[in-house]
């Protein structure tokens, strides 16, 4: 069990007479990623609203707000229960046998047009066994063609201009690497975090991009963008890509200052530090088969 | 009340060992969309199995069929009992209001890049009223301005190629008119349908497209190809753009007849037959605020 | 007549053991645009060669430098001797009128795909009378749809973009127009000089970007971002998009410093001042028919 | 020397009261590829005019035609003297040492958008030796990775495209290779011309496109879709790509027929006849340096 506190300040001048906001700031709520301590403040105070979505269980804080400053600060503290796999043993699950939920996850989404990438993936990657091993030589392979470059894409760089570009930022590594899981009919997500671990000379810690690949009826981790520790990955939200998961999206006239961002691992009740480390086994934060209903095999 | 019988005949052949298929072709069930019968019938008798998407409420039929032919004939009769509202009486919902299932409703999907064209939108429309008029001034822009034209676009045509071309086939036309709407901030998605009332010129009886959009609490017709009559609209399914709801995706070598399709109007338990007609009305088959536990408005 | 003198000074620092430079900074010859003097100075002394190409006499520098900085100074002084005609006076010529050099200004090119706005163009400009007036509208329609915004392009931008986004700097205004104009077969070609009479709010003097459209059967100017004085425009090159015409094309690895230019009117032999100013009439600093030899009617 | 004839018979319907043509059917003149006799027959009689593009050397005819049927009817017998080099002798020529009428080969165009696949060129081709085994393995790649499928792209498929579908026709396997080409900054143009000894499976003859390469200081013949018999190519036209020289470019309505060609090889005047084969040495029909004003080598 690893115990993490993180901690967000966003701050923003509204300049119209009023804005909306909608933010995927909060920590999600799963059987392994329990929720101790939430605090949430927001200044001056205006109209909020926080709801969970139905089916990727993100939640959202709707914030309706006057002209001015807003101010929001946010921390938690959260107990993250891996579930552990041996990578070796984890299977692809036929398109047959997929839960009907996941099964939008093998679909083209718009920065993940899979369609288009359905003979690069089967070229790279067809003639390998289904497995773990093959997904990570997908997340490998998007590792090694692509550079982290700041700045290098904006809302309109899908996973071809990536492809093409090689460079991008963590949200560009992970379309990609979604875009060619599709394109095997392996469901693939879009997951956002904070981006433990990450190396300082890359900047003050942010918001973090990096996929769940639905293996063996679970959905685990990979960091294309191999900049942080997936250990340390709190789960803030899932989507098909990054159009379903902004950490803010904002209708107004609004002047926004960059995000400050602190997480850090804590003692256990035991006093029992455990720093997330680049483990080796598969990592999962889901639910699990046992706690949904959906996941019924096909009859 | 009108009630419509509807069938629906798809041959396949299957080429490869198995193949996989995901249909949406059965009537969605809403308070206000009652299905009195239903029958399926898949032969040669393989694996089914239908399940609903939890939000959406879209049916998903998968089949999981060997090397061979494959039929799937689907008939069911339906009671419509429209929710009807005059268009003058119906606003549009500020986004503070928006409950947060219909939020994703105002984002860009894969086919309607709608912050892409948020400068036309409000160019053309940003200085009307808000409420029905406008989006009925949407629809009416964009059904004279595009061209209805079989075989205009293929998997690959967003709203933008529809702008700049001029011509498409329904789907096209719900796409312009669902990203315009979009970059109002007015929730809109894409429903499918059978065309009932089109003109026999353009083809046999056939799948439509439609879009639906949030007004005053509810999700009202809108048809922009104009070549059928919303009231006689069986909604099948909804969803962010075409990419969601198909009405057959399928994994696996086959070769596809094109569907036969019927659908007429038949008599009430009365004796009495409502056949559709182009009613001034504002249409909905939504179960409506009253069924929705997700509707709760902003604190 | 208008006298010019204009300056340019170009600051590089070569990273790369050497790198080759392709300018085109040189103000092109022509019978009404003629030079007085021209003063070429490359430091320290690299191999360079100037060529000019035989069709749109383009004056090409190319500079093949070693590592380290590299300084290039131009100045030259020039004879403006514009043709003016009244515009009602000048006719659109028809395709099978128009000379075969000329021919591919009506074609799609680059960052003018016209085969893509024909509807658009049609519909907005289809019904109007053939000629000067026509051009001029199409003019005036981008200079009132399109907003000057400093980076709001890039190297990817084509006038489609630019009409979705509605945003640009001069070269997006001129390649918008341009694909107006080819879009009704009138044929357009992109031009680039010094940006004399700017608004010293917009920047330092620096390229410009305008349009020459093909009309009675000589070039005319139009300068549909409106930030210049078009009697003040010294042609350095023109093609059929800005993909032509780069004032400077780099191989290898280098540092570019902003590029520190002047221009200013200066008095003829007679003493004689004449500041460019917005002059009603048509202009062209074209050879005109009567000195190009490929300008012969169709038989 | 090979002795080819080859005829083509153009069938259309004009619609509308006139319509203007641009063909670009004639075999080209140049220094190796020597015309002994050519008939041109146009019915009705129109107004027609050929002119010659004055660096490609391209011949155009324009044609201005009535409302009604309009034939074309072009043969000619040409002589190819091919230069003939051993490849291994070929060697690429510095950005530096490239005539100024050849630098436009090297930049990107339309179809061939040669600065989005610098990465790709560089990280398969970068580490090979320059030179003709480096555009023969360019060559080789574009052929092993696209498959030829009629009808598999329109007017609007760029090289980026084919890269992605994986299939195409020869005009896109030439854009293909001419972009990676170019991202390597070697020149490379596209060609037209008739697809001597191709398979009756692939249909009738037809057009052809393949690639001319610039190593050595001379435009050598390759063939991407490896369809025809490069000995063969009776070169019609040379451009940047596509965009540049169709067959016909048509204003107005028309309706087209298919065209009919037939090619053959002829004995010579002293009775010998060399039917052209898969030789292996590199061919060139270019006037070659000798005869070009243009190519001096930089100072």
């Amino acid at each position: 069990m690893t115990r993490l506190r993180l901690s967000l300040d966003l701050d923003y001048l509204v300049t119209s007479p009023h804005a909306d906001f909608v933010f995927n700031i909060h920590a999600a709520r799963t059987a392994r990623q329990r929720l101790l301590h939430e605090q949430l403040a927001v200044s001056p105070s205006p109209v909020t609203r926080i709801d969970t979505e139905p089916v990727s269980h993100n939640r959202l804080l709707r914030v309706h707000a006057a002209a001015g400053p807003l101010h929001v600060s946010y921390t938690s503290t959260v107990d993250l229960i891996h579930h552990m796999a041996a990578p070796s043993s984890l299977a692809e699950v036929p398109v047959s046998q997929l839960p009907t939920a996941v099964l939008q996850y093998i679909y083209p989404s718009r920065y993940c047009p899979s369609d288009r990438l359905m003979k690069l993936a089967l070229r790279e990657f067809g003639a390998m066994a289904p497995g773990h091993a093959r997904v990570q030589a997908v997340r490998d392979w998007v590792h090694g063609r692509i550079t982290f470059q700041n700045n290098a894409s904006d809302s309109s760089t899908s996973a071809l201009d990536t492809l093409l570009s090689t460079v991008g930022v963590c949200r560009d590594f992970a379309h990609l690497m979604i875009t060619l899981c599709r394109a095997l009919s392996i469901p693939a997500r879009f997951a956002t975090g904070i981006d433990y671990g990450a190396d300082p000379a890359l900047g003050p810690t942010d918001f973090h991009a990096y996929v769940e690949v639905y293996l063996g009826g679970r959905w685990y981790l990979f960091d294309p963008s191999g900049t942080a520790i997936p250990m340390g990955f709190v789960r803030l939200g899932t989507g098909r890509d990054a159009a379903d998961v902004a950490f803010a999206t904002i209708f107004g006239g609004v002047i926004s200052q960059p995000p400050r961002i602190t997480i850090e691992a804590l003692a256990d009740d035991a006093g029992r530090l455990v720093t997330p480390w680049h483990c080796p086994q598969a990592l999962s934060t889901d639910d699990g088969p046992e706690a949904r209903s959906d996941a019924r095999p096909a009859a």
